[in-house]
């Protein structure tokens, strides 16, 4: 019978705080109240700055790994930590896990969540920003969606940890690098892996493959190329990319799901408020309700610095003193953490080629109603 | 008549975007195609960090004095720049006049928006932060309220723009000073200006006066006195507190209205949408319409870090490379400007004393229907 | 007879202190005091960040200007100004003025300081950064030396005030301009400037400009082409580009000289002392004797980031939070501080092209002892 | 025989650069090709800010304590890191350790380098900046110096790691802290342990304790009491005081030294120079020689902000960008490396009580010549 198989595959999602970036108390306490979650993926925003020299990623990247070691529960985990808390956010970590599940799932939804992890190779440094990147992460999409269950064009969300380029690496380069500049390198990272993602998911068509990497990051390139799941992060801890999709699949026995939406700026809010309908959860004086509240699991977001919105100039790309990005989650958070009343969100900036320039994609998961699906 | 002499005032308020903190094209051509304005008060955001070593106040405030002098209209006009424009905002001047009309307004509302200005005499450094500014500033809040024919109690939105301590003003002190750290003392200053106003407005009695300036900007001080209409900035350029007020007052022409209310957090929203429906300003998916958008004419905003919001970390109050009020401006910035479509809006960052720890007054002018008032 | 033209020309200089960029007490005190001084430069540090949004100098130049204008000794006077006064340095101005002078100098040294202002025309913003702009500097740097009665290569010091690259200039560029990245486009400015007085000084021969240009801020381009006496600063508040020389010129009555050197990298305290000693300035335990600090008048230097000093990896080029001129001024400003035993030191960022990558040329102006020259 | 029982105590110091604070690789090949020497300090310079926020040198802390412990060489070892490598200065670890010697040291120097180390109780948030703090920093001090066999006042230099506080900790704290400003308390916890390192070495009477408490980083407090000795770091990953010292003792096999004096304020060169005379390194041009830079083993200092060297402003103090230790650290740090031709130096900044306001210990660790001692 199907059912049975199926009901083998759950998934859940927890949101634990964390005092600092190398604290894991809540991480160890969950894993050990609960056992039969395998977890796919750890998520987390870390409170350094999001930029070159952001070392709480690599930091709670390690005691992450080192925790998950210690509970025997470390497989194939992605570790993916994002930096940059400006604002209202918190920092936390998100643990999607899948749980195993003796009886089939009653009254699930037809369709729920469910989830996929895959890695690219190691990339080298004159492949950051280039098409080779564009490839390996199009083909660790495809895998990750294999291992989810998912049609690539049912993906909600396709989270992306990519390398940077640092001033060692680009001296220690076999070839010539895109760039020399590492704050730039992070761009141009974020860049080519949604452009992978895009080639997955069909937002991006192989014949606009090369239009597409000649005018990486380039004002053309970014407003004619993109996807509108694809959230990227750069890193300097790592030199291959890992990748982490999740959708909502026939055969999931989860009672969550998942729903997104594109910002078209950084104001869009009514495209989340859509999304938040969408999903069944109710905003009363523009803010989710007590009630609705309680069934967000987990927002993820990308905020894309802009010099202009609406018109209107901003100063986000012209400050010295702060980065570009910093701005744009601070702003963007803001806006999140208004219209769901929470902080805890996953709100991760630079949105080359995710969504489009100066907006990008936002994904919620919750806890589905009665009926729904 | 009473018509007649009434007609006599009525206000406006214009919002002219500036290219940088040196740029006065648009006032200079405002001022030469509104030659019966006569302008109170220009108040502007420009691009600076907002704290101690920001010199864009100085700079803009220079440059609209010279414009304003140049046009022959800088008369007793209160010149207040706050620093500070991260995320979305857009760095912008509000130029808030009173005009003269020639026959008396038909159909305006009964009451409706009036200005007052008024100045404190310079302050000791030894007196910033202490019993002395709040005293002076509390006169010069009632002295403002007079020039705008309002009641104390119906003040809109009060302005402060107050003087802070640098190392040298602290050496050259005449008496020992309430701190000696920049940073320190802009606050400060800024609790002081706001007691000052709660004075003024009945928010806090004379009786509680000496407990409150005991625990300025103490954490039990914050909590227990504060005034839910006062916006206070701190800046280098000056030795004593500007004021500007503004309200709703029987007798003015003006076919604006001012409506405010206090966020009581940085997640507030609620708050704000409940303000823009009493302006009867219409919200559709969590942003005004287009039409209400036309209808506003300038929103003013008190932004305060938290190291929790509703129970989460925040990192604004531990981030030593970021400041706090940068935080806070952005994330409030970004909610503010996600309710409205809107980015050239007056945020001002650190809010002590000025609504409630963590939250802060708000204000919006605007067209006032038909009918209303 | 020939002396009595000489006397004609005299220069001096003059360091003033500035409690802010808004500051011009000690100037105008100064102009009042010394009528027959003609204002030909008056080059500044102030205490911005250095870097795109440093509205500071703008401010600045605004004051100087009007004070000068003020006092009738504004005529074709420069006005240059680099931000960024990290560590120990202290804001202040530098006045360069000739003198005139009625009575032949008697005992002056064979040659003696003498000063030369030019100016470009205005540039493109698609020139920035690009052969044009090394033209018309050249060009400049010829015509700034014949004012100085100087031959090129007798120049000690040529400090130019570029412009550079904002968003907004950017987007109304008449064609495709070099960067998009205002940071970016301020070491392009910089360079093309330096290369400018390269091709003036005789240090780079017209034959090698097309290959210089085309490695304009690339690493080999660095190293290869170069000026040992240039040194630019880039500011968001001209179009143009300010050229200002300075030399030892037969002819001049001028009782100071100039003495310069090119550090090799951060760390060259040694150039520094053997130019220290070729003035006959006197080091005591690695710092000037009071005596040698009395005669130092001004000290300029560049000073420029690198990834690696000496073999060892430095942190300047990777910090998101700081920016890298940042901490190249620190470092480089605490180094002279120490040799010179004074703060007052105009030191700014950034040295493409202007002496060996990672280093940066040096001038001291000072007076004379008996019998130099 | 007395020297045959000396012999067992030898003390070495290694230079080891790190690629980023996550870095090992050459702790454990040292530690590998070491196996004789027991690790009793790692003290580090770690590429973070320096400043609350500063998770680098909690993540450097935790992977030396993992790879000593991999290499079964983790005993009572005090790991201690110092966060910003601002300007110049590379990040890198100074092992310090202990070395096991068989045959008695025939031509060492009759007194030479020896090592402390020992730990304060955990430390009350309420402690910090408090007397308790100094007492418990006092008796940890005597017991260090016990461990090196060194008289108090023989102490060369004295290292302290200690807490600081954070929102979290204030509002978990028993009883009222000294402050609720988390960079606040970072210098309270220097100035405490300094004043406990002062009180052992006899720079502190018991007699004046009280009255250096009550002043405690006040500036008449700063100016009257400190040791020449101390140099403290505080840091969020610890609740204790971890405490180092090292000086000449009789009795050790070591063919180190140590010299150490204080800089009177950021520019004082002619005090280092004069200390590195005296330990027989020689300096040509400002600079020490190839040979004499090959003897140099460690040199610690301590960088302490500054409103004004020498009567002229500084920024340092009301940079709202920047923090005042980040530009202190880079300006000493630059000054030391041009006297010693060497970046992995190991500047810490904010030097409450430690040397004079303004100023601060420095140390070199170096092989001693022959004969000396």
């Amino acid at each position: 019978m199907r059912q049975a198989t199926l009901a083998l595959r759950s998934a859940t999602v927890v949101r634990l705080a964390t005092s600092n970036p190398g604290d894991t108390h809540a991480l160890t306490a969950w894993l050990a109240s609960n056992e039969r979650a395998r977890p796919r993926c750890v998520l987390g925003k870390t409170e350094g700055n999001g930029c070159v020299n952001d070392f709480t990623r690599g930091y709670a990247s390690l005691v992450v790994e080192q925790a998950l070691r210690s509970a025997g529960r470390l497989e194939d985990t992605s570790i993916i930590m994002s930096g940059g808390t400006e604002g209202v956010l918190t920092p936390h970590i998100l643990v999607f896990a899948d749980v195993a599940q003796d009886t089939p799932s009653v009254a699930g939804p037809p369709t729920a969540l469910s989830l996929g992890v895959a890695r690219t190779r190691d990339l080298g440094a004159h492949e950051i920003g280039r098409r080779a990147q564009v490839e390996a992460t199009h083909e660790a999409v495809l895998s990750a969606c294999r291992d989810a269950h998912l049609s690539p064009a049912d993906v909600c969300f396709a989270q992306i940890k990519c390398p940077l380029l640092t001033p060692k690496r680009v001296a220690a380069a076999a070839l010539p690098c895109a760039t020399h500049d590492g704050y730039t390198s992070m761009g141009l990272s974020r860049g080519a892996s949604a452009l992978g993602v895009a080639l997955a998911t069909g937002e991006l068509s192989r014949g606009d493959l090369d239009a597409a990497v000649e005018r990486l990051c380039e004002p053309e390139g970014l407003s004619g190329f993109s996807s509108s799941v694809a959230s990227a992060s750069a890193g300097i801890e790592l030199r291959h990319s890992e990748v982490f999709v999740l959708g909502n699949a026939a055969g999931s026995a989860s009672p969550l799901r998942a729903a997104h939406c594109v910002m078209r700026d950084a104001l869009d809010s009514p495209a989340v408020c859509r999304m938040l309908a969408e999903a069944g959860l109710s905003l009363d004086n523009g803010q989710l309700t007590p009630a609705s509240q309680a069934r967000v699991r987990a927002v993820l977001a990308k905020a894309d610095p802009a010099a202009a919105v609406r018109g209107e100039r901003t100063t986000m790309c012209s400050d010295s003193d702060l980065h570009a990005t910093r701005h744009a989650r601070a702003a963007v958070g803001g806006l999140l953490a208004g219209l769901t009343g929470c902080t805890n969100l996953y709100v991760s900036g630079g949105a080359e080629h995710q969504g489009p320039a100066g907006g990008g994609p936002v994904c919620v998961v919750y806890e589905a109603g009665e009926g729904e699906g």
